[in-house]
């Protein structure tokens, strides 16, 4: 079919619209792919919807090529099975809630394991049934705190989700490899710039995860990578490379100080220097020498708020979305202030390792303080530190916490080099659940030996409508966008720019004997200047331009790579299979 | 690709679900085509999303076909303009509404006619523009108060509902025109037998209208039809024939009687029939001889409740259905027996015109009350009726209403015959809007004599996924389903009941060949009884069975149709072609 401009439901706009930051969202307004009908919920329009079914059509290939099965859910879901898994109250303020007439409580599904599980639970019963992957393409919901950048993180959008059932650890290993590998195919075919991150999987519970996720400036992720192994992941799942120990023997003992006037790291190093420590003898004092104690309160889901404390070195902060991570599934806060009184061996701004280990708080330390370092630290008394407390001897913390901020240049956990961080959007996630939802559910099938055995699950997650504007964030420039010729909205965009009547009509029959080849044309037949149809051509980002011009008279037009921005001219006798030719070459 | 049932997603059930009440429920669940969730909500496993996905293509080709453009709104709208047009208020307990994380309204949109006009007013400024016909495949939702018989009427659901935008009135008719003859290509292309019925718009607004009905003994929806003209309308739309008017002169002066004792129709027949009346000289009174006022009141949008009285023939019930359609889009309430003292002309159980139309209320009659016509009605008194009052001489009605009951046997309004009553389920529903919206909303245009123009629309509606379970309901038997090969979910089902391993690698290369030859084939590769598999078969419901059977020693299979039970032999050598051939043909 020809689709010609004069017909086409499109207005392309000459402004940035004002409330739009992003380029992808600035372009796909202006090209009139989508259009903005409240915070973060967005219409699509004829070429955003031709290159949203693209990109699940190309999702569903991939998915069935792993065999997966498509079936699909109601986004609308009651509250039990959630309540079951406690997400229902997990999700917080994230998620559209409602009632029905009749008082009943359901939510707007932002992801379906629980119902995935009694899908499949109420259909399949025995170790011969699986493995079993399941996915749906499907209209999802979150109610953003800051829905903003367009479609990138809307309210609304849609969700490839699947998910995968077997009997045994092996099964879900090879589960997740084929949706890993199925992923790097997809994203190959949509022309992605992607990393793959180790990940932890926050809220959805389970061991091994990993993200896609697509490089970009706009991105609201941010990751850390080592450009030497390639070694890649998210900041809350870096693992902080353990120093050595060293040897106790024959360091000095600690020596308390009176430090009054020192209530920051900063003016307790400056104390430090002038103090003319021995332990310092002929190098500086700095922030990495001492040991800063924070203290939050901690609880286990159902339990109860219970003290801890975390020793970092004190250059770092704490990271609390690694604090977080390292903490899940259980809840923290920072110790408020007026909680302190209740410990009464706390001494605000002198908290040291002996006071906490004395009177029975759990105390994790950051891994870089191994055995054998030695600190400078609060004395737990007023305006008094001490020197020299050696880890191992002074103090034996109750383990290690990832919860120490990651910076440029510290070492990559694989020893190759430093790591460099990085902004990405995230375009897919793929998790190994483990049991988590078959316990939950009591999922059990008659196992090979005649025994029940539990089901293992994986959940694996592409952003289908947010890859438009991925991809258009990816591969766009200064006069608009350019799309890969997987998604393209159309294959070859055909600008009429001579309105001679000859070739008005050669343009429509080299549009029709485009179709007739296979390839999706967009004719431009508008009654408009050359000058306005270049630059809605190059504004739109059909990746191939054919202008039938002044050239017409010579029996040419011209072929125009919207990438390389190269022109060829083409005989108008066989420009059809010409123009196909190049395309597809 | 060959779908094998031995890994795909799928159990049979042997019984009836029991909550199940309607065919096409109880084999959709049995068949493992849908599995319920909640009330009305509901899961669409492997089968059914292919057939689902099947109806949906159909329906967009067609809809691609008279020149509709596809794209996609969101399903979360906020209140705004729904507002404006006072659906907001109108849809009541009807939609789901919910609340974001700001306290701001939204609803889960069951249809889009405000937002498809925004959209149109926010693209498009000229005559130039038009005609436009944009429409959308979409998830909609429905707080019904009764979800019933599975996805017939389910609280989400798709739909494809199309908007038609033009600048006259005969553009509209045209656009109105264009889905009538595409819906009806649909239903053919679809299988479905069904009937187009006038209909009222009720909410809606607007003016010309239009149901189609899939026959059916299941479907909540009564119309009539004249078996001899094929006139069809909704119990709401049929429109009374109206009697010629009888000469008044030389009719006798009405004359009031005791009728104590006489509160019912029946008792004032009863009564009239020994009166001995001269008017009745020869003949039995029947109730169709007495005249019934009923009061209400009535609310115009905006505006004050007002007293109305309606008067039917003693014999007719008034349809709430009818009379609410009649006085859309006023709202009305029978007047409560607490209001009558606020109107001491009211003499209940003996109301007559004359007292209305004396006291100024508003008097709309049934339209076979025509002039000439006599009356037994009330005297305005206590015990008291009038006989021989005559329509047109002792009193003149305000107007008529279409509020009497629709009775079968009564006259077809294009006079071809009788009417009887049947059932159906929508599944299509045609509007001509006219400007209710672009009146809403201000839409206007520049006009081609260069002042503005109001823009007038109608919308268009298929329910997509009910069509599912209508199909099912008018397609199965007592042991299964059977599919139109236009929606089926494989064209053809290889059934292997020989365990002989070359018999077993035969149908497999038989399946592949069909594969290749562009049929969508199903292997049942289970290792089942033979007797299994074809319960299996005939329930899933494929329109044409390949057995490889005991036949595959001697050269043969064997090729069943599931719609008339007939079997040929196929020789297995070409087997392919000659099933393909004999699908096609």
């Amino acid at each position: 079919m020809i689709t010609r401009m004069s017909e086409l439901f499109l207005r392309t706009l000459r402004d940035d619209p004002a409330d739009a930051e992003v380029p992808s969202h600035k372009l796909l307004i202006r090209a009139g792919y989508v259009r903005p009908v409240g915070p973060g919920l967005y219409s699509w329009l004829p070429l955003g919807l031709r290159v949203f079914r693209k990109i699940e059509q190309i999702v569903r290939e991939e998915m069935n090529a792993i065999g997966g099965q498509e079936i699909l859910l109601p986004a609308l879901v009651p509250r039990g099975p959630y309540e079951t898994t406690n997400r229902w109250t997990e999700y917080g303020d994230g998620v559209f809630r409602l009632k029905d007439r009749r008082g009943n409580d359901y939510m707007m599904g932002p992801t379906h394991e629980e119902l995935f599980t009694l899908t499949v639970k109420g259909e399949y019963n025995s170790y011969k049934d699986f493995p079993l992957r399941l996915y749906q393409i499907q209209t999802k919901y979150r109610d953003e705190a800051r829905p903003r950048a367009g479609i990138l993180r809307g309210r609304e959008f849609v969700m490839k989700d699947s998910y995968s059932f077997d009997v045994d650890d092996d099964g879900l290993k090879a589960a997740y490899h084929a949706h890993r590998e199925a992923y790097q195919r997809i994203f190959a075919r949509l022309g992605v710039k992607y990393v793959i991150v180790s990940a932890v999987s926050g809220a959805m519970g389970g061991s091994a995860s990993e993200e896609f996720l697509a490089e970009s400036e706009v991105g609201e992720d941010t990751f850390v990578r080592c450009l030497e192994s390639g070694y890649a992941a998210n900041v809350e799942a870096v693992l902080t490379q353990r120093p050595e120990s060293l040897p106790i023997d024959g360091l000095p003992e600690p020596v308390v100080h009176d430090t009054a006037g020192t209530p920051t790291i900063a003016t307790l190093v400056d104390w430090a220097n002038g103090a003319e420590l021995p332990q310092f003898a002929g190098r500086e004092v700095v922030a990495a020498d001492t040991l800063k104690n924070v203290l939050l309160k901690v609880r286990e889901p159902g339990g109860e708020w219970e003290l801890l404390a975390i020793g970092v070195p004190g250059d770092r902060e704490v990271d609390e979305k690694r604090l977080g991570a390292a903490l899940d599934p259980a809840e923290y806060v920072m110790l408020p202030a007026e909680d302190f009184p209740k410990y009464p061996f706390l001494v605000k701004g002198y908290i040291g390792p002996k006071a906490l280990l004395a009177n029975g708080v759990r105390y994790l330390v950051d891994p870089r303080i191994v055995d054998g370092t030695a600190w400078i630290t609060g004395a737990d008394e007023d305006g008094r530190h001490v020197v020299g407390l050696v880890a191992g001897r002074d103090f034996v913390a109750d383990g290690t916490i990832e919860a120490a901020e990651v910076r440029d240049g510290d070492p990559s956990p694989d020893g190759a080099g430093p790591l460099v961080s990085a902004r990405g959007i995230e375009i897919g996630h793929i998790f190994q659940l483990g049991r988590k939802y078959a316990d939950a559910f009591t999922v059990d099938v008659l196992g090979e030996n005649g025994k029940p055995v539990r089901l293992t699950m994986g959940s694996y997650g592409i952003g289908v409508s947010r890859m438009v504007a991925v991809i258009a964030e990816q591969s766009h420039d200064e006069i608009g966008l350019r799309w890969p010729s997987s998604v393209s909205p159309f294959d070859v965009h055909v600008v009429i720019a001579n309105n001679d009547a000859e070739a008005r009509s050669g343009a429509t029959e080299l549009a029709r004997e485009l179709d007739i080849l296979g390839l999706e044309p967009l004719l431009d037949d508008r009654k408009m200047s050359p000058g306005v149809k270049f630059k809605d051509a190059e504004l739109l980002g059909v990746p191939w331009i054919v202008v039938v011009g002044r050239g017409w008279a010579n029996g040419v037009v011209e072929l125009r790579n919207r990438f390389t921005g190269e022109k060829q001219e083409v005989p108008v006798d066989g420009a059809a299979a010409a123009i196909a030719a190049a395309l597809t070459g």
